[in-house]
């Protein structure tokens, strides 16, 4: 039985929005390394850079039905997140559907699958990272899941969860994680801050994280 | 034996420049899901659109003898399309190739195999789709075939035949189906547009292509 | 064991120099076709051009403790070449090990690996080619060796060589052959501009390099 | 911070054990098409056969250092589950992890990354499906966790859950469904088997299943 | 519109039989190398080895539909080619389609897809070449054509051409040159005889093909 | 200019020999983890273990012309490694080489490119380990090195080094170090045997390496 879940908490908007000026790699590294899509997904174009609560949709090889049914789900500040039930790097998605989403609200697009039409897409400015590029068609013939817990290039995406997607990938922060992820993702990016200036001066990362002591024990020899 | 055909019909030049106003996806939908080359190939830049008529050309593995060849048999309006008689990556065609294309009117060149000096094209805005970057060179050493029908990126291509390329990937139209094909484009685009003010306003797919009585009769639910 | 090479040779600075006006598919063909490396090796972002002397860096898969130790032995003109041990695309390097080189005068980083950070690399036009781009982390746990001599993606590169890359790709000059090389790349460059001209006029690359005889001589056939 | 989870609640031994007679592609159907792992995972000798219960157990790329800390979890017949934190194709287990699982009563080993030794692993008659084979060894550095909701090759797989493997991949069915998905299971063997006798007679798939009426209003013309 | 020809030219039976004692790579050296199918396509078991004429199946992506109105036009001796509109790696075949192809005399299965019940496919010496095996089940939604001029794996195939099909891959030779290939292809293997008789007296293939001269003249150099 | 070095040094058949009792990830391990050659390398068919002295040998992508020369420089006991200088899957390498190779007592073929005639070098059980099993066949036209220095699969590979290859991949032992590491890997064997018997016995990795109290003090965690 295929389902779509209509009602579901979304991680608050004021939290969500702070998630805009921090990187996913920030991001994956404060909550612990885990949380990445696969780096098969990439932008279709750079620089690209959203934060948005996420909606989960999956899709049949080769048809995009449940991509409708979905868009109806979705509010202002969703991210819409689309999972084919077996790979496949059809042109699920296109301009039509792209002004749909825009017309809602949403604020890109995540697919483990093709896209199409991304001439327009890029002139649009809409966002979205994919794992294809494919003018390829889908049908409109099977049944799946919209807003079920869905595995996404090999991360678990629950609805309502926060999506943060840049240059480098993408990357999911549990929804009652969402608070303390964010404090953690700015204390890194502060301390990053202070980094970067001792790294303009020429200090070294030797230096900077005390390695030496450790290199030598572990057995590292310098030769000339 | 390795034959050069060097005549053979072209899809008039007023057709084929309709073609230019046209999408790749739109083109494939409008001749029914068909002759898309493999979404492998992509393009060197972007953006970049063309249409043009089919040159053919086989090359041996790391040979590109017979691109030298193939530009013989080019003339304006005409897409050279190159495809290895097994897979390779290698760099066949550089930049002095293309200045000998451009002198001779070609709109660009889609090959299933490596191109180099892509910095340099891309100054010249010379269109290149291809399957690889490389700037491995090839040799001169072995003959194949120039306008003989010819399987490129999975798809059949005879010489004279329309090739639309564009962001999106590569398609082409069977010269006799030309006329036929490009009307149904249009009609799609007509289409496409009236759709597009209805997902402008809001509207949804759902209700535009009338999809909620079918999806209810193969059993979606929708949950709380 | 695992050693840091502090002293090697390096190919002198007015000779790397005028590398920066030659392009990796030159240098390769004018040294034989040797030194390339593997075509899956790209920039981050186009164009990107440089030449320097190889820093060549080991290290072990998810781990990129090594990096650190290679900084401190770059001088101005290097080129920084990482090589994982066993294949990985994790994201060794971003913006803040970028940081570092900039301060070291290092001219790029070419890594068989994942970078991350690249929005900033990008903005900061710091030149990478890489294998992958990923925001995955890696540990500082194992040793490797620095300043070896190292395959990175399939070419054997030794401290002190020349490492010339654009967007085409990476190409590596051993350092006793820079002299003769940057000669042959010249002369290859000088007699490339004489094509040009030809092609420009529409000179066909059949007439330019005598091919009719030996083409017929090998069995093509021109068929009407 | 990592753990292991020590207790946690398993599929019944008597319902597992049934599982032992369908396979994964009767399983994979029975429980509506969800829970198979990537087919990338493939079996390093074939046939193969088993069901089991999952120890979930993630590790580092290039460390298997958990392995040995799931090792101790495992009881008989459970199934060894691995999956790396980011992509790698090294060698994590050999002969003599595999003489640790046999000695522990473990069915087999899941693993989306590397294997080493495997003409012992097959002398030993030791399944293991895997995405890699290598004779790349790795370290023991760095932690991840034992026992918790993972996701490997795709599909999210749960402590307890029910994994059966066999030629043609991997299915994992949820510890709550793994009675009701055995008894659907066996109800669409018991439905082959008679569908089975219809086809050695020589019947055709569109008349056992009704199609032609169907292929008919969808427009499927037959021409001679 | 999609159709099923009924009727088609098949190569004569006297002819196929007679592919059974020759190698795909004999057969596609001796139609001067054209023909073969991508070397992605491999066989489930090996030793496999058949010669037989094509029914030809377009199938949508995760859609078999079309398999089951294809039995229905195969005879005895015929080989089933299914190739998928757009790239699709699910399990389209297992073992009651294979249980239905045997009934009908077909000697069996070449699909650019994926096929599942390897296991018993294996047991009942159906041979298959596949570029995939996964248990993904698939669906009966969308129509394709039967037996019209279809490209699989990149090589065009029509109904009624032969197929050769060994462990080293397939080769399609087209129904009018049926005869003379089979001519060339045993004067080609009697060739090879003797030649290895030569090989096995130790002789070298750079005496046998006259090679040394052609070396030298090319500029090779030994060295001590 | 192309070389043929006919005179080096080899590793001495004593010792060469030993090593075919020493798995290549035993080797591998007893190196200091170096030499391994990509994993993309596999066995046409299993089990298979030899191992001899290299004979390198250059190729042009589609071009098998320098196997002939290099055939002529093998001795008994030599394994052929065969690299092309830029990626190709062709089949260089049938039965009738592999019936020279024989009758000049060579070992096996090492090939990071395609082989062919598989079914009958399988039959020979004359071993071979290549990244493709292809077909197409090759020309004879370009000239490479043998015995030159090489890179093959990623690993850097001299004249008369040792090459060990199993069901895991392959190995290259540098000459000047063949006997050291055939000592050490000897000593690892005997470790491992010993280790064998304590895993036999229910003990766990977890005791025997002594790891509870450093997993500790890095911070696992066990959770009931």
């Amino acid at each position: 039985m295929s389902t779509v879940i209509t009602e579901f908490s979304r991680v608050p908007e004021n939290i969500v929005h702070q998630y805009l000026n921090l990187g996913v790699a920030t991001v994956h590294e404060a909550q612990g390394r885990k949380g990445l899509l696969s780096s098969k997904l990439r932008p279709i174009y750079r620089p690209a850079h959203i934060a948005g609560t996420a909606i989960t949709c999956e899709v049949a090889p080769g048809d995009n039905w449940m991509i409708h049914v979905a868009v109806e789900q979705c509010r202002p500040g969703d991210v819409l997140v689309v999972s084919p039930t077996s790979p496949c790097g059809d042109g699920y998605f296109g301009d039509l559907l792209a002004t749909s989403l825009v017309a809602h609200g949403v604020m890109g697009l995540i697919i483990d699958a093709g896209v199409r039409d991304i001439a327009t897409l890029t002139r649009m400015q809409f966002p979205v990272w994919s794992s294809a590029v494919s003018a390829t068609g889908t049908v409109k013939e099977s049944l799946a899941n919209v807003n079920s817990p869905m595995v996404c290039a090999g991360a678990l995406v629950y609805p309502g969860d926060v999506i943060v997607a840049d240059d480098d990938g993408v990357v999911v922060v549990r929804r009652e994680e969402a608070g303390p992820v964010l404090e953690k993702s700015r204390a890194r990016e502060a301390n990053e801050e202070e980094k970067r200036k001792q790294f303009e001066n020429g200090e070294l990362g030797l230096d900077i994280y005390n390695m030496r002591e450790r290199l030598a024990a572990k057995g590292l020899k310098y030769i000339k």
